[in-house]
């Protein structure tokens, strides 16, 4: 698992924190740190608060976009302090480790969004995630350091691994309901920029048949965004909605024009 | 129970360790700080870092000697990052939530001390507590910063308190995920007959579009059912995904003429 949990941070203003993040991961045996966009890194202020886990530093990935950040990932979770206008699946850092865990079991990759200090992360990054993880805090004074976020998290992620260390040897964990996450599932489940590249072609079908108009957005492609999201498409699932969409603009008389993402 | 559980801190060095402390104890609901021979304290740097915890700060109790900060508990608990020549009774920050929650259901308090940056707790403060609590860190990294430390320690004891909420109302499920069928979603769940009308007008509109033929049907329907019924609709999202039907059935020319379940 440790290896197929990617931490990613995002605008983060102060380098301190960064170095303080290193050293939570390392804490909790997770090395894997994306960093999209620091405000200032490498920084010596980062070096010093990592108390020796420089080596996560010097490995940490520094791109320009979240889609680098999460390319080829199976899920991706934000960390989100507050109630959202729309309601997104949301679990705590309990029943996210739980759910990692269990996706992890392959290969799968996991990505994990910490946002900016001051205000978190936008509203259309917490768009881009499949779940969001909130640490259930004093309602009074909810907002965590970035790092103390982060540990959290993480702490939560190592017991789950040492739980079933203990657990291997006879698991009577029954899954509620079967997922393309899960195995046994029969095919095996689309990635998130699969997802992504559908629901692009989405909104542009949506567009041509005068359902969707952009100037006048309102939450429909939020709502839609996550309610894809929410079911863990598998890859046939996929190819049949994208399928649909061809049909759907070639009746339209759009289809080759400029569908972004066609193939 | 957060009002019996004092975070004692041990001639701490750095005062941004007790202002983050401090910090944290408020993001978990806790106040009661008490500060033995601090370094430096009160200080800037520790108002700086509690970002808004200063009532913490300013109601701490500092004090000169352990017995004066443990004086009429009944539980102390030491953190303890290493094995110790003596074995002492030690319990994960889980278990000791447990322990805690348990001995604080009449007036009980307890104390839970965390030592100095770079050398914890000496062995004779070890030996004047009850347990010791360990944080299952990374053998080869494993010491905390300590505000993390306590972090850690406070989440898990708000998790043990917000768990026996639920408990008390009955409500032994703690919740995987949330989805429209949970309190909390914006949107009322569809029925079921909804969604069975909404898959008729589906099927009706992909043979529209020449996508599906019944003649050989393959396994599409079953699939677009597993999927649609896998989500849980809420009512929104299904009178979204009926108007994009509309759409595409208008943009076919066919829109009005027998699509079934229309309205």
């Amino acid at each position: 698992m440790f290896e197929q949990v990617r931490i990613v941070l995002i605008n983060t203003s102060h380098p301190g924190n960064i170095g303080a993040v290193a050293r939570a991961l390392k804490n909790m045996g997770f090395s894997r740190l994306y960093l999209v966009a620091p405000e200032s890194f490498p920084d010596p202020i980062a070096e010093s608060r990592a108390s020796g886990a420089t080596d996560i530093l010097d490995k940490a990935i520094v791109v320009s976009s979240l889609d680098e950040a999460i390319a080829g990932c199976r899920l991706v979770v934000g960390a989100s302090a507050r109630g959202r206008k729309i309601p997104w699946p949301v679990v705590n850092p309990r029943d996210l480790a739980r759910e990692v865990h269990s996706l992890t079991q392959d290969d799968s990759e996991v990505a994990i969004l910490f946002g900016r200090e001051a205000r978190g992360l936008t509203n259309e990054e917490l768009h881009r995630c499949n779940l969001h993880v909130h640490i259930p805090s004093n309602p009074d004074f909810s907002s965590l350091n970035l790092a103390m976020a982060v540990q959290v998290v993480t702490y939560e992620l190592r017991m789950k691994y040492l739980e079933s260390l203990e657990n291997e040897a006879g698991d009577s964990n029954m899954k509620a309901m079967l997922s393309p996450q899960d195995s046994g599932w029969d095919v095996e489940p689309a990635s998130v920029d699969e997802v992504e590249m559908f629901l692009e072609h989405l909104e542009r079908t949506l567009i041509d048949i005068d359902f969707h108009d952009p100037e006048h957005p309102r939450q429909l492609m939020a709502r839609l965004r996550r309610l894809y999201q929410r079911c863990c498409l598998d890859k046939m699932e996929l190819n049949i909605l994208r399928g649909i969409l061809r049909s759907t603009q070639k009746v339209a008389g759009t289809w080759g024009a400029q569908s972004p993402g066609s193939q």
